[in-house]
C-alpha cells in the first residue's frame, strides 16, 4: 500500500475511504481530482493532504501549460490553489503546501518560462514529499525519546489516523510508535475506531498489524474504561492545526480524550510537523472547524442507523486547550508543556 | 411500537435490533425464546428485561404444567430461572425479577396446585410490568423536579437508550426528559449515538423525534466537545446495576461522560428503580462486566470496518463512581451525593 505518489504525469492515491476490504487506486490527472479526492477523504491526514495538494498544483499548472502570458498563467494558478486551499478547512498543513508552491511559482516566473516554472513545481512537489518522510522519522526519534523516558513497555492510546496512510512517510503519532516498537518498548496499542468515518478502526488498526504491532481496537466510548482498567501509559495523537499558544486541532474526540487522560493522570502527546502550526492564530478559539454532512452520523458505508430526518452535529475536529497537552513532538524537538513561550522560542530558531 | 406484551400465552417482544428501519415483532412461546431474545438485545434495557424475564418464567412454568410432583416442578423451574438469569450478566432487574418469581413459586405452591401457582406467576408478571410504568412515573416526577430547579430550558446529554423501549412504561432517563418536556423545560437533547449496537442513534432519536421533543444525534466522542461549546446544563442516563455505595454500573461510556461531566461543571444524574440497587456487593468493583462478541466492534450494523482478525476489546458496560454522580432519581425519590449511608437511609425505609 503507497498513500501516494506521482506516475506518468499523475498522483496516483491510493482510496483511503474503501480500506481495509479493498486496496484500490486513484488516478488524478486533473487538479480537480486532486480537490475532489481530499473532500472526500480518499487521501486524508493533514501531511498526507499538504503533499497531495501540492501536486495538485503542479496538475493546475501543467493545464495551464498552452498559456503564454506569465501574469494570466499566476492569475489562474492563484485561483487554482484557492480552490485547492477551500476543499478542507481545518487542516493547515493544505494551506502551507499550497502557498509553498504559489510562492514558488512567483518566484521561478520572475526569470524563467511557464514551462520552467512548471518543471519548479513538481521538483518542488517531490522535494515536500520527501521532507515528509524526512520529518516523520525525525519527529518520531524526538517523541519515542521523550517516551521511552518511563522506562517500561507502554500500553499507548491513540485515536483516528496519524500514520503512515497520513503522511507521505512513517506516520507521526504512529511514526513515535514505530520508532518506539523498534526499541522493544510498545506493549500494546489502544486504537479507538474514530467515528464517524472510522479511521481507526479501518487504517490505525490495519497499519499496526500490518507492521505486528500489538493493537486492541475500541469503540471511542471505551477509552475511559481503558484508561481506568488496563493500565493506559501514554496518548499520543496527530493534529491537523496547532495555535501559538500550543492550542491544538485534530480530530473529533481527541478534545475528550485530553480531558479523560489528565483524570487517570496519563501524559497526552502530539506529534505533528512544524508546517502544522499557524502562528498567526494566538489561540484554538480562532481555528475554523469544519461541519461535515450529517449523512457521516446517521449512516455508515451506506447503512442507515437513524432516522434520515435526524438532527445532526457532525463536527470533525475539535480543539485541545494546550495545558492539556503534556509535548509536542516536531522534526525540531519535542516541545514540552506548550505555550506561546515555548513555541515562539521554536519558531524564532527557525 | 409496543416494548413488550403478553398475548395469547406468548411474550410479543418488539424487536429492537431491526429499529428504526423495520418494526417488527418476536413471538417468544417458550423460555428459551425469551432468553435468547435477551441475549441478542432484541429487548433490553434493564428494567424491561427484568419484565421479559419474569414472563420467560411464566412460560417456562407453562412448559412444566403436565408435571404433579410440586417438588420436581419447582427444582425445573429453577433450573430455568438459573438459565434465564444467566442469559445478560451485568443488569441486576434481571435476577431481581427472576428471583421474585422464582419466591412466588415457592409460596403459592406449599398450600396451592401447580396450576394455581403458573396462574399466579403470571398476575405477579403482569403486575411488575404495571409497576414498572408507575415506577417510570415516579422516578421521572423526582428527577423532573430536581432538575427543574435550574430554573431555565435544559440542554441535555444522554447515552445509550433508557427510554420507553428499556422499559414497561415512559423509560427511567427519558421518562424524566418526557416529564421536563412536558413542563417546557427541554431545549434541546443530545444523543450520544452509543457504539457499537448504537441504541442512541437506532432508538433514543427515534422515540424523542416520535415525542416531538428536540433531540441531536452525535458520535460518542463529540460528547466533550458539545459540552465545551453547545451549553449542556445536565448530563442523565438510566443504570443496570448500582453497588450499595452507589457506583453505577451502566452502558459502556457513561463512565468518560461523568468525568467529562465534572471537568464542565455539569450535574451527572442517574435514573432507574429501586430494584437496579444490588445492596449485596459494597463498591462498583464487584459488579460483573459483561464482554460481548469483539464481531459488534469490528463491524458497523453487518458492514465489516476492521479487519476480521483484529484483536478487540468489548465490554458492555463501564462503573461510574458515586462520587461523579450528583443525584439518583428512583420512584422512592432522588438520592443526592449517593454514598453508602444515603443509600442506606433509603433500604431502611423500604
Amino acid at each position: 500500500m503507497e498513500t501516494l505518489r506521482w506516475h506518468d504525469s499523475q498522483l496516483i492515491l491510493l482510496d483511503q475511504t474503501k480500506l481495509p476490504g479493498h486496496e484500490t487506486y486513484i488516478s488524478c490527472t486533473t487538479w480537480e481530482d486532486v480537490r475532489h479526492a481530499i473532500s472526500i477523504l480518499a487521501v486524508r491526514g493533514a501531511p498526507a493532504i499538504g503533499v497531495a495538494a501540492a501536486y495538485g498544483v503542479v496538475l493546475g499548472a501543467m493545464s495551464l501549460s498552452q498559456l503564454t502570458d506569465r501574469r494570466e498563467f499566476l492569475r489562474r494558478l492563484d485561483d487554482i490553489c484557492r480552490q485547492l486551499d477551500a476543499s478542507r478547512p481545518t487542516a493547515v498543513n493544505l494551506h502551507w503546501a499550497v502557498q509553498r508552491m504559489l510562492d514558488q511559482a512567483r518566484r521561478t516566473l520572475s526569470d524563467s518560462s511557464i514551462a520552467a516554472c512548471i518543471a519548479s513545481l513538481k521538483h518542488l512537489a517531490d522535494t515536500m514529499r520527501q521532507e515528509d518522510v524526512a520529518i516523520n522519522r525525525s519527529l518520531s526519534q524526538y517523541g519515542a525519546a521523550v517516551m521511552a523516558e518511563q522506562g517500561k513497555k507502554l500500553n499507548i492510546l491513540t485515536h483516528c489516523n496519524a500514520g503512515a496512510l497520513a503522511t507521505a512517510g512513517i506516520g507521526t503519532a504512529l511514526g513515535v510508535i514505530r520508532a518506539l516498537h523498534r526499541q522493544g518498548l510498545v506493549h500494546r496499542v489502544y486504537a479507538d475506531e474514530t467515528r464517524p468515518l472510522l479511521q481507526g478502526a479501518r487504517l490505525t488498526v490495519t497499519e499496526l498489524m500490518a507492521d505486528h504491532i500489538p493493537v486492541t481496537l475500541i469503540t471511542d466510548n471505551m477509552a475511559a474504561w481503558v484508561m481506568k482498567t488496563k493500565g493506559v501509559d501514554a496518548v499520543i495523537v496527530g493534529a491537523d492545526r496547532i495555535a501559538r499558544n500550543g492550542d491544538t486541532a485534530n480530530k473529533i474526540g481527541t478534545y475528550g480524550l485530553s480531558v479523560l487522560a489528565r483524570e487517570h493522570h496519563i501524559p497526552f502527546y502530539v506529534a505533528a510537523p512544524i508546517s502544522t502550526f499557524d502562528v498567526s492564530l494566538h489561540t484554538g478559539g480562532e481555528i475554523p472547524i469544519e461541519e461535515r454532512n450529517p449523512d457521516e452520523v446517521r449512516s455508515f458505508y451506506g447503512v442507515q442507523t437513524a432516522l434520515p430526518e435526524a438532527p445532526v452535529c457532525n463536527p470533525a475536529f475539535d480543539v485541545t486547550p494546550h495545558e492539556y497537552i503534556t509535548a509536542i513532538f516536531t522534526e525540531k524537538g519535542a516541545i514540552l508543556h506548550p505555550d506561546s513561550a515555548q513555541i515562539d522560542r521554536v519558531f524564532n530558531q527557525l
